[in-house]
C-alpha cells in the first residue's frame, strides 16, 4: 500500500484497520463484554420507547418512497428491510428520545450508531451475540481513539455533532469487522466513511438531531459495503492533509496521529453513562439537584437560580421551548418540571406536558448561569456540577448541588435499575417477550443467532 | 416561524425557499434555458462514457446488497432504481471520468449533481423537459448563493469539496421545486440537506471523488422526501451559529448572509465551462499550452517547465501516477500525453495508457511550479494561467501560454464542439437512439415528459 512505501510506520488508518481485523485475537476483557450487553439492553429499550414517537413516524413516511426490502429487523415494528435502510431507522429510534448511553471520551452518543449497526449487519450474515458484542467494542475504540486525537471539546464547540461525525467512522469499523473485511478493504471502509462525516449542532432540538445517529449507522454500514466491492479511497484518509482530523479537528496536532498507539483504552476502562431522564445529558445534573431540594410547592416558589460549568450550557439552546423535542435542550424545563412533577420522565417530554401554562410561568422564574466556580462547596469539580437555589416567596432559600448525576459513569446505574429502564421503556410493546428478550440481551454473548432475538411486536395503534 | 418572530428580516433559508418556492414565476430567461439543456447534453454524455467504468461496476455491485426497484432510469444500463438510489448511480457515473461541467464561481462540478437529481425526481413525478430544466436552474442559483457568501476558495482550500458540500443543498433545492414543496418544507429540506453535507479533497484520485458527487445528488433528494413528509430541522440551518456556513466557510462574514439579496445572479448571466479533456480542469489551460507548441518528437525532450497562477497544483495531488483516476489529478502526466499523443482523449486515462514506460519516463522530466507573475507575456491574468516552455536536447526551446483553456466560460465550446463531445461520448452504447436522444436534449424544454427520452441500452459486455 502507498504509505507502506512512503512512510517508514504506516499511518493511523491502515494501523487503525490491523487493529480492527485483529480485535478477536487482541483478547476482549469480560468486563468489556458485560459493558457492551448493557449498552444493547439500554438501546435496544430506548429504541422501543421511541416507537411511536412522531420522528419515527415521519421517517418511515418518507422511507416508504424508497424502501428496500431485506433481512434486517426492525426495533419499532415496522418491516424488514436491507441493512443500511434497517441501521438508519433504528439508529433514529435510539436516540429520539435522548434517553440512550453517553461518555463523556467522545462528548456524544456511541451506543445509538454502534447497536443498530451491529444487530443490521450481524442478522444480515446470521452473526451471534459474541459476534455483535465484539463488532460493538470494535467500533467504540475507533470512536474513542479519534476523539483523543481529535480534541472533542473542540470538535463540538466548533459546532459538529460528534455522535454522527465520530459515529459513522465506528459504523465503518463494526460493519467491516462483521463482514470479516482483510487489512486493506478496512482501510478503504475506514476512508470512505470518512469522507461521509457529517451533522451540525444547529439541529439539536428537532427531528434532525436523532437523524443524525441513524445517518451515520446507515452511512457506514454503506461505506463497508463499497469496500467489500473494491471501491477504493485515500489510504492516508484519517490522518492527512485534508482528511478527516484536519477537516473536523481544526488545530488538531495531526504529528498525534502518527505517534499514538492504537488501542489506547476501550470501553471496560471507562464506563458508558446511561440515561435516567430522556433528556440532553447536560440537564441532568441540574434535575438531579433540583430533586435533591426536596418536595417543594411551585406556587410557592419566587425564582429558582441555577449554575453550571463553563460551557455547560453550550447544548442547551432552547430557552424558551414549546416542543418535547426542545424541551429536551432546555435547563430552564428541566429545572421546572422536576420542581414541579417530583420527578422527570418520558411524559414530561409530550408537547402537551411542556405546553403546561403552569409550567411554561414556573420556566420563567429559572435563571441559568455558567460559572468556571461553584457558587457553593468545593472549589473543584470534575466534568461538571450544577448548583441550585430555589428562593421561596417567604424568602426562604433551598439549595443542593450535584457533581455527578445519577447514571453517570462514576455511578453506574445497577442491573436491576438498567432492567426496571428497560421495562418502563417496552411497557408499549406485547407483553410475552418482553421477559424473554431482556434475558437474552442480559447474556447476549451467549446467543448463537441474533436473529431469534425475540424482538417485541408492538401493540395495535401504536 | 421562529426567526420571524426573533427577527426583523426572514433569514437566508427563509428567504432561499421563498425564492425557491416562486421560481417559475420569476421569468426564466431563454438564455439560462438554453444553458441548462446544454449541460444536461453535456452531463448525460459523459455520465454515459462512464458505462464500463471500474468505478461504476464496484458502486452497482455494492447497490446490489440493498436496492430498490423504481421509477427512476440509469444511464449506464443498470436496472431502475428509487429515485435517490439511481441519482447515486448517474451523479457518480457523470463524474466518474471528471469530464462533467464545471464553474468558477462555485469552485466545482454543479451539473454531476443536479441533472442526476432532477432527472430522478422528473422521472418519478413525470416531468417535462421545461420543469427539470427549472429545477436544475433553482440548484444552480442555490449553490451559486452559498459559495458567494462561503468565499469558495476559503472553503476548498480547507479541503472541502465543494461539488458535494455545496451540491447537496442545490440537489435538495431541485427537488423541493419538482416536488412542489411549499415554503416551510423547503426550509426544511434545505436544512436536512445542510447538515448532510459532506465529502473531503484528500479522496480526489480515488473511485470516492466522483461517489461525492453520487452521495450529495441523492442525500439531497432524501432531504427533500424527509422534508415533504413532515420531518423538521433548524429554520435557519444555513445562517446561524453551528450552522452550515459556520462550519463550512470558518472566518465567513454571516453578516453577509443577512443582507445578501436572493437571487444575486444564475446561469444565463455567467456560462459553464465544459471540459474538452477528461481530467481536473486546472490541467486544461496547461494541455493546451503543450499543443499550442505544435507536434514535438518526446525523444528529443530534455524537460518541461510548466507554471502555473498560485494555487493552481492544488488539486494536482498526484505527481508519479500509476492509474486512470490519478493521472486526472497530475499536470505532469496530462502535460507528457498531450505532447506524446498530440492530444488528451478517454483512452489517455485507460490504467495501461498511464503505465506505458514511455510515457512514465517523458512525466518525469516535467517540472511543476507556482508563481504570482507569469514567467512570459502580461503580468496580469484572470483566473489562472499556464506557460510551458519545452527545452530540447539541442538547446532549442518552444513556449507557449494559455490563460483560458477552450471551453471555458469565457471561450465557450459552439454547439456543434458540444455535439461532437457527445457523439464521442456514447459511442459505446447502441446506435439507434443516439441522435434521437441528443435531439430531444437539444430542445428539452420541448419534451412533454422525461420519461420518453431515448436513453441509449448498452452494447454486450459493456
Amino acid at each position: 500500500m502507498t504509505q507502506m512505501s512512503e512512510m517508514q510506520n504506516a499511518g493511523l488508518t491502515h494501523r487503525l484497520a490491523e487493529f480492527i481485523v485483529g480485535f478477536a485475537a487482541s483478547g476482549v476483557t469480560d468486563e468489556s463484554l458485560r459493558e457492551a450487553e448493557r449498552a444493547f439492553i439500554d438501546t435496544i429499550g430506548v429504541a422501543i420507547a421511541a416507537s411511536g414517537d412522531e420522528t419515527m413516524t415521519r421517517l418511515l413516511e418518507a422511507l416508504d418512497t424508497h424502501a428496500s426490502v431485506g433481512p434486517a429487523r426492525s426495533l419499532i415494528g415496522s418491516p424488514s428491510r436491507q441493512p443500511a435502510q434497517m441501521a438508519l431507522v433504528n439508529g433514529t429510534a435510539s436516540h429520539a428520545l435522548d434517553f440512550d448511553d453517553v461518555t463523556e471520551e467522545i462528548q456524544g452518543h456511541p451506543s445509538t450508531v454502534l447497536v443498530p449497526v451491529a444487530l443490521a449487519v450481524g442478522e444480515e450474515i446470521g452473526a451471534g451475540g459474541r459476534d455483535v458484542l465484539e463488532a460493538y467494542l470494535v467500533g467504540y475504540h475507533t470512536e474513542f481513539l479519534l476523539a483523543s486525537i481529535l480534541d472533542g471539546p473542540k470538535h463540538y464547540a466548533l459546532g459538529w455533532h460528534a455522535t454522527a461525525t465520530l459515529g459513522v467512522i465506528g459504523a465503518a469499523a463494526a460493519s467491516a469487522y462483521l463482514y470479516k473485511l482483510g487489512v486493506e478493504q478496512t482501510v478503504m471502509a475506514l476512508a470512505i466513511s470518512g469522507t461521509m462525516a457529517a451533522g451540525s449542532r444547529r439541529n439539536f432540538g428537532t427531528m434532525t438531531k436523532p437523524l443524525h445517529a441513524g445517518l451515520a449507522a446507515s452511512h457506514g454500514i454503506e461505506a463497508a459495503q463499497l469496500a467489500r466491492a473494491g471501491f477504493t479511497a485515500s489510504e492516508v484518509m484519517l490522518e492527512a492533509q485534508y482528511g478527516f482530523l484536519g477537516l473536523f479537528g481544526l488545530g488538531t496536532d495531526l504529528a498525534r496521529a502518527d505517534t499514538i498507539s492504537v488501542p489506547i483504552h476501550g470501553l471496560g476502562e471507562h464506563k458508558l453513562s446511561v440515561k435516567k431522564y430522556p433528556a440532553c445529558f447536560n440537564t441532568h445534573r441540574t434535575i438531579d439537584a433540583v430533586l435533591d431540594c426536596g418536595p417543594l410547592d411551585a406556587g410557592d416558589v419566587e425564582r429558582i437560580e441555577v449554575t453550571v460549568q463553563t460551557a455547560g450550557l453550550e447544548p442547551l439552546i432552547h430557552h424558551r421551548p414549546t416542543t418535547g423535542l426542545e424541551a429536551k435542550f432546555s435547563l430552564e424545563y428541566t429545572a421546572a418540571a422536576a420542581l414541579f412533577d417530583g420527578g422527570v420522565s418520558l411524559e414530561s417530554f409530550e408537547n402537551a406536558a411542556v405546553n403546561r401554562p403552569d409550567l411554561q410561568a414556573l420556566l420563567r422564574k429559572v435563571s441559568v448561569t455558567e460559572s468556571p466556580t461553584p457558587p457553593t462547596g468545593s472549589p473543584g469539580w470534575h466534568a461538571g456540577y450544577s448548583c441550585v437555589s430555589v428562593v421561596m416567596r417567604d424568602g426562604n432559600v433551598v439549595s443542593s448541588r450535584r457533581d455527578q448525576p445519577r447514571g453517570h459513569a462514576s455511578a453506574p446505574l445497577t442491573d436491576a435499575e438498567l432492567h426496571e429502564k428497560f421495562v418502563d421503556c417496552v411497557q408499549y410493546t406485547t407483553g410475552d417477550k418482553q421477559e424473554q428478550l431482556l434475558a437474552a440481551l442480559d447474556n447476549l454473548r451467549a446467543v448463537s443467532d441474533i436473529r431469534e432475538l425475540p424482538f417485541p411486536t408492538m401493540r395495535e395503534g401504536v
